[in-house]
Parts: structure tokens; sequence; C-alpha cells
């Protein structure tokens, strides 16, 4: 008998197994199994946000094993709750893959997906199968709206730029994995899950923060995104970044400077936000530059005093 | 210069030109452009449902328009909230294609899913595009649950059995098309967009329904569904199913069984539910069966006193 497919289960054998496998929290008033979930949100708003990954595009099954997929898929819409100052209660998953799909792959992404999930105490309550001809994972979340959700639009000028998590790591682990290497560890690590900042999104909700984006496309694309919403302009003092020293090595071993990764890098899922003046900053965050009033160049993003005109942030389309 | 493309136009301006044409309704406090949305729920806890459809698969763009594509593709996520008694609120959608995909096409299919969603008063709040080898729709809707969702496990011995919605018109559509025609209209149109009778799900809500399902996979596969959950037998009158002219003469013209269509077809998402005896049912609905005690072959479905041993259902990844 040969290994157990996609095809040779069948959905609904599928479904059974990844079910029987989730743990489900007190706010899911029902699981998966009927047309819809039901989530008990205590009378708060929704936060909703969907996330797609794309075999190929954003994971390589020879780079990373199926638990680190289903992980890095969830982060990536659990950060951006943690951005908005919230907590994700519950995912639902839309899972696309060839038929010739091991079933022990299924089920270890999925299990990589609730597992990244029950670190911040949310659930997957649903979700959807399909055969296709690469993988795709499509991963909603949704959270209980906080009483002042942190928007990208409410930076002030006079306020602080602050960051929380890592830089350039993730960056740093593709170029290794690129090459053709699987160390250092940490950063193909890094590369492979993400390690989101999620509680520092709510302690930054509670500070006052007055706005916040969750850094997926680059520190300066990300950082433009709340320039422009806010009509702002975010001036990085690139000495106050902190490069690590894990990254400033392989940097120089690529005979190239940190700071690009740094700046430019995506997939981390860092939180950027920016904060009164004289707000007391939560400790997860370094203070990194200032939010000024926008010069003749109009709202973005200012390093070290210059200007970007970088067209920034990852072109999923792009050539 | 040549047609645009989603590679020649890239992802930032693909999302601009979604997110200009839609319309945002008074309960999306945040719409589209920030890292959630956030959606006004008053207080009640949030209906939650992820469906996908994949090109080749659910939909071929030689059969169907952009619009009539991003129609179906929010319809079977809409029915599905409507199966709870509930109306959806607002969509957040995946969206995966190849670069090469004239950048009209994204468009017309988002408008045709924003069109949709219109139809019951909900919005696109959300999304997230990636570039991948073929179309990917991946739609999630949100609701308020009503004071008493409809599950799939409610259903008790002594409830009449009713349908709301067509059975099938889609099947009998999918084998038109499948035949290279492309008449007679009304059945390859409801194959192309389904007209699930959104309002009959909290119409059904109001009037007691025990227990509801949308009719996706199925009127058997499907009425199994709510047998399976509420450990009874669904005793289907054949006789008392409506057997539209249309799907009558397609059938003959087939040599095929007319009631093969109506009883295993899906995609229309008809709404199956039960009701108390007593109850005063909803006139988009009619009574078909009634919910019995199982016998030695446990819970169940039979079509005219014989109970239904087939499979039954679409397997997704069946071959």
């Amino acid at each position: 008998m040969g290994e157990q497919t996609l095809g040779t289960i069948g959905e609904f054998e599928l479904i059974n197994k990844v079910v029987a496998g989730l743990t489900q929290h007190d706010a899911v008033l029902v699981g998966p199994g009927d047309d819809t979930a039901i989530i008990d949100l205590h009378k708060a708003p929704v936060l909703i946000t969907v996330d797609v990954l794309v075999e190929g595009r954003h994971f390589r099954r020879d780079w990373s094993t199926a638990i680190e997929i289903g992980q890095k898929a969830a982060a990536a819409s659990l950060a951006d709750i943690a951005a908005m100052g919230a907590t994700a209660t519950a995912l639902v998953v839309g899972f696309v893959a060839p038929p010739d799909l091991p079933a022990v792959w299924a089920s270890g992404c999925t299990a990589g997906m609730a597992q990244e999930a029950a670190t911040v105490g949310a659930s997957i309550v649903g979700g959807d199968v399909s055969a296709g001809e690469q993988i795709v994972l499509s991963v909603t979340a949704i959270a209980p709206a906080p009483k002042t959700p942190v928007l990208r639009s409410g930076a002030h000028v006079g306020d602080q730029v602050a960051i929380a998590g890592r830089l350039g790591w993730s960056a740093a682990g593709l170029a290794v994995l690129s090459k053709g290497f699987r160390s250092p560890r940490a950063l193909v690590n890094a590369h492979r899950t993400p390690q989101p900042p999620y509680l520092a999104g709510p302690a930054a909700c509670a500070a006052g923060a007055t706005a916040m984006i969750d850094v997926s496309d680059g520190l300066i694309a990300d950082a433009r995104h709340i320039a422009q919403a806010s009509n702002v302009l975010i001036a990085i003092d690139p000495r106050r970044l902190r490069i690590d020293a894990e990254v400033a090595q392989a940097a120089t071993a690529y005979n190239l400077d940190p700071l690009l990764w740094v700046l430019t890098g995506g997939e981390d899922h860092a939180l950027l936000a920016t904060f009164p003046a004289q707000a007391l900053i939560p400790a997860d965050f370094t203070v990194i530059g200032t939010v000024e009033k926008p010069g003749d160049d109009g709202p973005g993003v200012s390093v070290g005093g210059i200007f970007d005109r970088s067209r920034g942030g990852h072109q999923h389309f792009g050539s």
C-alpha cells in the first residue's frame, strides 16, 4: 500500500482528520462542521483580514516542513490583527492542493496553523478544501476590535516612531536558502517561521499608539503606508536601527550592506508604530525615528534625512 | 500598447482599481486599506465561513464571464450564511491569478463578487492578491449571528423537511456546457450564476426552523449532513420534488432521469430546512418529506422509502 494522498483519502476524510486534531476555545460557540462557525466577540465589532500564500512564491516544500509552512501562513494573518492592537480569536482556512499531495503534508500544515494560532489563544474554526494545480493557503483571521483600534492613518507630527520585533532576519534567511545553504540555522528558521511580536500589538494600543502596521513588505514600504495614510513624513534614523549580529555576519559573507535587508526585507512581521511624544513606550518597542511634517516631496519616508524614492515593497505580480 | 495584465499594472494598482469600484455600507467602520477591516455586528456573535473556487474545477473562463465567476464565488459563501438564518455583512477575498491575466478580468471578477454581495446588502471589505499558476478565489463571509442560529444538528423526529430554491438547474446547465452547447440559456445561466434564495434563510429562522443547510453538494448529500448531525432519518418523498420543465426537457434530450439531477446536482445553493410539524412554513419553502427515527441503517436519507447508500456528494479530490 502506497502513501496516502488527498486523492486516495478524499475530501471528507481529509476534513475529518484535520478537524479531529483541532482544539476549540471558549469563544467558539460553533466550530467546524456546520455551514458557518459562530464566534463570541463579547459584543465588540469584528476585525477581519485575509492573507494568501502560494507554493513557489511564498514557500517551497523543499525548504520548509509542512508544519513550518502552516505556521508561516497563520502568522501573516495573526500579525495583521496584532497591528490593529488586538489578539486574534479564530481562523478559517481555504486549502487548495494537488490530489497527489501526501495526506500527512496537509494535516501537518493545518497542525502548524493551529499551533501558531494557539500561541495567541486562537483556534481554526472552519475551512474549505479543493483540488488545484499548486498549493494555495488562504487564511482569514478575526478578532474582537479593541476600544480604540490602531489604524495606519493616526500618526501626528511630533510622534515617536518605534519598532517591535525583528528586521532583516527573514530576508537574510531567504538569501541563504536561495544560495542552496541550510545554515546559519537561526536565519533560515526566521524565514521558515517568522516570530511576530504578537503581544506588542495590544501593548502599543494600550500605550496610546497613534498608528501601527505589520511590516510584511519591508520597513520602508510599510512606513510609507503609514506616511501616506496619515499625510506625514516618517523620518527614520538608521543609527537607531538594531542590526543583529546574525544578519550582519550573513551580509558580510555575501558582501552586502545589512541595512538593505533591515530596510527592505519583509516577512519578519515586525510591528511599526507611532506614539505621542510623551507616551510611555512599551518595552517591546525601540524608537527609530520621528514623525515630521511632509516637505516638498509630500508624505513618505526619509532615512537619515534622505527622502526615499524607491518604488519599495514586494510586487507579487512584478517581473 | 498591449492589453494590461496583472503583471504590467502590478499588485498595488490592481488593488487600487478594485477598491475604487467598491461601495461600503454603514456597518463597515473601516474598509479596505488598513491591516484589517472593522465591521459593526451590533453586539452579536460573528458567523464566519470560507469557500474556495479553483479555475478548471469550479469554473471555466471560456464558459463564463469574469463577472459571472465573481458572482458565483460570492454566492457560495453568502448561501452558507443564509443557511444559518442570517444575512451576510461583509466579504474578504483571497485572489490568486497568473501574471498574464488581463487586468479587466480581475476587476470584472471582483465587481461580480461585489454585485452579488450587494443583493443582500454586503460589501467586500478587504482582500489579498498573489500571483499563482491558476486562478483561485477564496471568499470569506461574515454576518452577525441571529438570536437562534439554525444549525445542522437540530432536526427532530416528526419535523417537516422543506426546500427553498432550485434543484437540478446547475447540474443540467453543466451537462449542456460539457457537451459543447450554450443553450438552453436558462440552464446554462443557472450553472454560471446560481440564484440562492438568500431571504429564505432568515425567514426559515424566524419561522422556527430546527435545522438548515446550503445544498451545495446535492440534495441527498446535504440532507445526509443534517441526518448525521441530528441523528435522524430524512425521508424524502420524490413525488413532492418539483422538477422544473427546463430541467425535465434537458434530461429527456440526454436520455436521463431528471430526478438524478434534482437529487444529486449541487451548486444551485437551494436551502434545505426542517420545521416543527405545527410550524407555519415560509412561502419560499416546499415540503418534500419528514424527519423520522433512524432504522437499522442508522441516520441517513431515504428517497421514496428506500435508504440511500450512495457515497454521495462531490469529492473534490476524487478520481
